[in-house]
């Protein structure tokens, strides 16, 4: 009997007849012989209104007590979770994080998880109990709750699946991961398989299907992960026995997809803002002077670009952050001008990053060169590059992200599949 | 430095402003020079809203998820007043049951504590830190979280007193004790001191100042035990150092009451229900054929009166039971009446359970004729009576609820300390 970790959002437990329809999609799990495990989020609005209660409280509230009061939140659905099931003859109990326990590290609000100890929960799967744990949340050295961060249930889950050697089927509001979101192309489609790689630099460059760290963990623990949809009808999802992965995305390794793209995905971005500190003077150290105060106010910098004068005496160099970073790292720059001596600051919250990614990049040339061509030839102009072994990012005027994506999806062959 | 437990209602703790007055009552306290731990019962409408999920999922709900999912409320109210403490420049940190441990039998629902393990949180004391404890829970041998039932958290307060060697202060909505019913008798007056078997009987006998199992555990571990008023402005409560006991009512030895009334209180309870069970043989055995089929039904008698026919052959037998259980006791003894050979039940929800409770009456004849006879002056017939050793209670028509108290309360001397 294989063992299945199953992921719910705050959406899908919204409210009693949802959570039914999640004991549902559990109960066919269980009918077709899997021991299952459920993973859940706080139900919709529930960690909103906890977290308005904190700031009500103190806008700088304790982190440690910020912890203790939201993940009351899954500790509640995950009960009426277990009563549902058991309403329907499925045995079944929850578990906190403490109660698992999920061994988090002390960064309250944003911990990791150090080390699960499933033993006792699978003991009780082999008895044919469902176990349903409250996602999000762990517990510290100290004997105190914490909190992965937001989209810490899906991170959760995996860990959950590494622990008990399970596969994890993470269920959502979209049916799987699209070649581009459909809402802007509509010849996007539906991705049977994507590598781990792809699916972390999408879930890093924006595609908000599943929360980042929890795909770094699927890779590195080889935990086949799947995105499906929770509002597909409990018994509309075919289930063979032995090969019942559903019409959603299989998350996996690279050699079980046989029939690699070059490309599998376009991914944007609006949540960027482009700084250029102008004409400052081309000497050793000046990167230091201009990245270092950001540094330590806490800016994450992602594209630079650097443009040296004819004369080769002077740069103007520019860069993104998290545009809601901006005001911060202006600020930084500007108490740091007499270090950096430049000339003037300007800044755009009118940009957006465009990436194109594919594992097929690492063998296939030409890939980029593509990519500057279609932009071209649409009169979009590239404003910042970035590159990784699997992915090509640039930087461009917001206004042309729709155009942007939509010839992008066409010149790499991914309307083709459209039905 | 003395070390005190304070406890606040969900009235108490019913939003944000109110948890901040509850914070500043707690600031008096460690300002005045006190070691403080506070329980908290869940915001007002909070515990509600959890049971109302519980039941919407299974109205037969596994107790053990409906302890998990109802405990978060307290889990929730705890850690808003351990910010709002902080705030206000208080060292503070929130416990839940499972953090301090308070370890309980695994009686879901109606859980009792076993033994609480406060070394740590003393120690913690000790240094300044207010301990935020979130009342009505506990953990079980099992690791699984349970609750003490509703009220518990007068309970989880005494325990706590009990453990740090703690006075405990209970605030609530009223004052204090009273003689009787303020909104019956206009002259009752709040008691300065009230004995803990005095304030046992009361509670159990209709007073609902406090939960009778919080009574109990002060009585066996001497807990000094104080209710005051939740609604006084926190400053306009006196408090000298060394002798800061409030306007309120202390619980205590009765050593400690240096003029002991021969009658404290004058309760009344109108939960109650009459059946009398008509012209039975009055041979041995017939007690037990009517006893044994409620006590299997889970229905508790309290009242019992037996009247014999003047042959001496037959017998009518009246008892009370709790109103809420009138339906399955008349349901069960209806099921036995081929064993009880019963002619007709009988039974009535019209009826009051009067009480006058007083440690004096130990020591003082003619407390319960004094009652017999103010009753009869007023023409309220007594339908049955049961006494204890410093208790009266007789059952009369409902109708006459009010005139018997305002009676009693002046036959008794108790409207005379009326300022």
């Amino acid at each position: 009997m294989s063992r299945l970790v199953m992921k719910f959002g705050g959406t899908s437990v919204g409210d009693m007849d949802r959570i039914r329809n999640v004991a549902a999609h559990v109960k066919r799990e269980v009918d077709a012989g899997h021991h299952v495990a459920v993973v859940v989020s706080a139900m919709a609005g529930t960690t909103d209104n906890l977290v308005n209660l904190c700031n009500e409280a103190d806008p700088r509230h304790d982190r440690r007590e910020y912890d203790s009061i939201v993940a009351a939140g899954e500790q509640i659905s995950s009960g009426l979770l277990a009563i549902a099931l058991q309403k329907m003859g499925v045995k079944a109990r929850s578990w906190t994080g403490w109660q698992v326990p999920i061994k988090t590290t002390s960064d309250h609000g944003s911990a990791r998880i150090e080390e699960i100890d499933a033993d006792n929960m699978a003991a009780r799967m082999e008895d044919g109990e469902v176990s349903i744990i409250a996602g999000f949340q762990g517990v510290t050295a100290e004997n105190r709750i914490a909190t992965l961060g937001r989209g810490g249930s899906d991170t959760s889950a995996v860990a959950m699946a590494a622990a008990l050697d399970a596969r994890c089927d993470i269920y959502t509001d979209v049916d799987g991961v699209y070649t581009t979101d459909p809402r802007i192309a509509k010849h996007a489609h539906k991705l049977d398989r994507i590598s781990y790689e792809e699916m972390l630099e999408m879930a890093s460059l924006g595609a908000k299907v599943l929360q980042t760290r929890s795909v770094e963990l699927a890779m590195v623990y080889k935990v086949p992960l799947q995105v499906r949809s929770s509002f597909d009808p409990p018994d509309n999802i075919p289930n063979v026995p032995g090969n019942n992965f559903g019409p959603g995305t299989l998350v996996c390794d690279e050699e079980l997809i046989v029939e690699q793209q070059v490309v599998s995905g376009i991914t944007y971005s609006r949540d960027e803002a482009k700084v250029s500190v102008r004409h400052v003077l081309d000497k050793p150290g000046i990167s230091a002077a201009i990245f270092a105060p950001l540094s330590k106010a806490g800016v994450v910098v992602d594209m630079i670009v650097q443009n040296v004068s004819p004369d080769g005496k002077y740069a103007n160099v520019t860069f993104t952050v998290p545009a809601k970073d901006l005001d911060r790292a202006v600020e930084s720059l500007e108490q740091s001008k007499d270090d950096i001596e430049f000339d003037t600051l300007e800044h755009s919250s009118n940009v957006a990053k465009i990436s194109v990614v594919g594992v097929g990049m690492r063998s296939h040339a030409g890939v980029a060169s593509k990519m500057f061509e279609t932009l071209a030839a649409h009169n979009i102009n590239i404003q910042a590059i970035s590159t990784s072994e699997i992915k090509t990012s640039v930087l461009i005027d917001e206004d042309y992200t729709e155009l942007a994506i939509r010839s992008l999806h066409t010149a790499y062959g991914l309307d083709e599949e459209q039905e």
